[in-house]
């Protein structure tokens, strides 16, 4: 039976590339066949990665078999992952978010959790001397793997050894870094094929803060004025996808890559004191921009007061 | 802070020796000041292990004060763990059992699970070449966890990684693995000084099958006569503990180690119901023989049915 190694819904490229890099490793490496397999359509950034590493796009599942065997990577939560996933066979977890406490298995597991910036960072060092051998495209899906979760060194879950790691895949490739998350950034920037309720949705995840719920959506961008300029519509759609998503709040982070701010759209008082409680913001109007604001992980969800 | 490290309660070798050699290595070699300790009395082997390898008795804590730096090894289990574990803050778990799903964290830490027999193994991997480094005693204990987790290789959950581990510290230190695992087992056994209630409890996991409630007790020894005398008392023990700790029924497992089986005490029809149902037994009178049965992770649990 082939394994299938997959990430969260609503991939990006750390949910993309790293399956992709697993699966090789598992199959041509470690013998046991493994296929890469995505939990939804990429994001733009993902689908640039692909195609420009000259990747195959990996198919898209719904859920899980019952027994299925399966390895999770870039999430241990299961509201990101399918329904079915606690009765598949989960063979391994490779991750690098918090322990979020869904995931129940029958029998020991290999699970690799490390406070790093990207899942790939993580395989790098458990593929050893082995990554050698890896395909130019596996490579560079690490790569770009590294260069999106850290927003190029930009991001405070940056670490040195995430920046070592991606300069030594950068170095054996003979790829130029810069030029290359330049283009990522500009093809994640390219939302203009989105409904609103698909740029709410497309890199958000839930979180709860005393009693209230939340749907915290992250939109990084080289070109934030596309999403501004669309914030009335935006704001408007809030409520529709709140109550679709069981959630009582739509927070959207506007997340400017290269000036390292983001900008808090808010379409409410509820909104308006979440920016001033969490960030200490003055709030006149319908944004906020929050200076030095990047990463959902490190600075929104810890920050979140109601 | 010096952050604490320590495995389940009811410590057995590898709940004892793994905090130890773990506080070792974060103070020695990774310059964070930790210190081993113990949720409980450490069993008759791991109290021997402490004596032989002349190791400082770590200090028994009944609790983790909030926000306080822990490490958990050996276990992934809310249940035997402190009651105030979420609270504290966790920096690394490092286990070779299934993944329960109750511990949270708030932020991303190191978590390493591995499907091997001893938690020992995983460290001697995760340390590498600073093992060298290690004292006499912290090498000894690690050997003695892994001879005590595979019943020096007789348990199906011995891997060729552990024994290959296991070797490498016997050959470093100069032991006969034999001959101390035999003094480890011979300490084991002697269970003289416990009441019925203690043994039933002594090493002991709670799990629910189809709506009914075990607490499932090994008692591993090379004397079973030692406890198989007891056994009218300990069938009479078992429903007060089971009333006590609310759960329906306590299993008591009874491993041979040197003639590799089980015996089952068999108290009443539920149980002999199990030791049909789950192992294919036939039962006749109070105590049933389990050949080949000598781990509850690989050949217990997963048998159980009611």
């Amino acid at each position: 039976m082939t394994t299938k190694v997959f990430g969260h819904k609503a991939p990006d490229t750390d949910s993309t590339g790293s399956p992709i890099a697993w699966a090789w490793y598992l199959s041509e490496i470690k013998g046991t066949p493994a296929k890469a397999c995505l939990l939804g359509e990429p994001n733009t950034e993902a689908a640039f990665v692909i195609e420009h590493w000259g990747l195959e796009k990996p198919e898209i599942i719904a859920d899980v078999a019952e027994g299925e065997k399966v390895v999770i990577v870039d999430t241990n939560n299961p509201a990101e992952l399918p329904a079915s996933i606690n009765s598949a066979e989960i063979l391994q977890i490779i991750d690098h978010h918090k322990l979020t406490g869904g995931i129940e298995t029958t029998t020991p597991i290999d699970i690799t959790m490390r406070p790093l910036a990207c899942t790939a960072t993580i395989m790098y060092d458990l593929m050893g001397d082995d990554v050698a051998k890896a395909p130019r495209g596996v490579k560079g899906a690490m790569l770009s793997c590294i260069l999106s979760d850290t927003l190029e060194f930009r991001s405070p879950t940056t670490t040195d050894h995430d920046r070592a790691v991606c300069e030594a895949l950068a170095s054996d490739l003979g790829v130029d870094m810069h030029e290359l998350a330049t283009k990522m950034f500009e093809a994640k920037s390219d939302v203009s094929a989105f409904s609103d309720a698909e740029l709410l949705r497309m890199d958000s995840k839930e979180y709860a803060v005393d009693g209230t719920s939340f749907r915290v959506s992250v939109l990084e961008t080289t070109a934030p004025k596309m999403i501004l300029d669309r914030k009335a519509s935006l704001m408007g759609a809030m409520e529709t996808v709140a109550k679709e998503d069981g959630v009582d709040q739509v927070l959207l982070f506007v997340v400017d890559i290269l000036n390292e701010e983001a900008t808090l759209l808010v379409p409410n008082d509820l909104v308006k004191g979440v920016a001033e409680k969490s960030f200490g913001a003055t709030v006149a109007g319908d944004t906020v921009v929050l200076p030095g604001v990047m990463s959902r992980k490190k600075q929104i969800i810890p920050s979140l007061k109601v």
